[in-house]
């Protein structure tokens, strides 16, 4: 089964954390990860009621953990980023289609929630692998914070146990460097090379990739690059 | 597209009411019914935020006046009733289950959310045509109401247009009321009636009769009656 936590970023009012913890107990979820909160007094405690133990269990990191650690890092967000998902080349998902991308998959999956006033920001969006956005009334799409972390966790409850292993987010970084240590190689022009990279990001966490495919992609380009640096003539021309 | 009011029933926290409203917006609703609440403070108006609007045109009705109007009256109750549940024969259905089976009706649905002490009580349940339960941890059972609110509203959301009128609620009690009269004829033992009607009731209302379903029950019973009470005999054999 992967292992979900659920990423509060800033939050800005310590009832709403306190709700969050509730709520993630109330489906199952035990996870609460805290970047930079407020200080949590006692609204935080008396909206967690009987989730008192996730709450007092949260772990409090920087974003830079959060994403170190994380296999797949999903943005929840409004329907109102829709334009920064276009200019990030970022398609968005449904919670629902979210359950069916992760369902059968095995690893260490992070949710990020942003500020209760301006949500997420462009870096924490870019350097998330998946984009989910909750289906909301244009004439009212912001939903308060415990609500949007219900919705979510609603959906993502008894997931069944998963069977693909996720690429770590180690495996995945290797990857990338290797496809820009590629894109050198095969003299990408640098203007391109930001949104070609991304573009790389997008289409490869978007695939969820497993340990073994993100290996077969690394002798991919080894073998091209054999063939680029020369490799053997002869050979390549019988193939 | 059926009418879909959520009605709180005696909420003891404005504050819960005015999240309710504003998640109600959140997902394109705009009847909120109010039984017996409590004094609506800055609490309420605080959390409903951009919903103000649904917040003060919430009406205020009995809890007969919500039966009354309703065509298909939904419980939303915890996963602790099942007791309930068993000894009343109603099944109940996630509100995944519910949005499946009202997805092509039309007709005044109203989904009452109970108490946040102790929910809602036997005789509301009883009155009720179909239980929603929001499936939920044994560990953590009891949602926030506004959770609760979000999880069905989230569900409901962006239902197509229903097809199918239900029958109303003054056709449903005509029907009941000639099947009682019809167990009379055939003399149904007393002792018995409460427990046969009440799973007359569950039986009907899970199917969510229309209009036109009642009315051929009506016509059935009418053709037993003439048999009962005598008929003509000759024409019966001749069947």
């Amino acid at each position: 089964m992967p292992e979900i936590s659920f990423v509060l970023v800033n939050p800005l009012y310590d009832g709403n954390v306190g709700f969050a913890a509730r709520v993630l107990k109330n489906f199952g979820f035990s996870r609460l990860v805290l970047v930079d909160p407020c200080a949590l007094g006692d609204d935080a405690i008396a909206r967690a009621a009987h989730a008192r133990d996730v709450l007092d269990s949260a772990e409090r990191l920087s974003f830079a953990e959060v994403y170190e650690r994380s296999d797949l890092l999903i943005a929840a967000t409004g329907e109102v980023s829709k334009t920064i998902c276009q200019s990030m080349r970022m398609p968005y998902f449904s919670p629902r289609e979210i359950r069916e991308q992760i369902r059968d998959l095995d690893g260490r999956i992070s949710i990020l929630f942003g500020r209760e006033n301006w949500g997420l920001n462009n870096e924490e969006i870019r350097k998330s692998d998946v984009i989910c956005t909750i289906p909301s009334s244009p004439d009212y799409p912001i939903l308060n914070l415990s609500h949007a972390v219900a919705v979510v966790a609603y959906e993502l409850a008894n997931l069944p146990r998963g069977d693909y292993l996720l690429a770590s987010r180690e495996e995945m970084d290797h990857l990338y460097r290797h496809i820009d240590s590629y894109l050198d190689l095969i003299h990408h022009p640098d203007f391109k090379r930001g949104n070609t990279m991304l573009m790389m990001r997008r289409i490869f966490s978007r695939a969820r990739l497993t340990a073994r495919e993100a290996s077969t992609l690394h002798g991919l380009m080894r073998r091209s690059e054999w063939h680029v640096r020369g490799g053997n003539n002869e050979e390549e021309n019988q193939e």
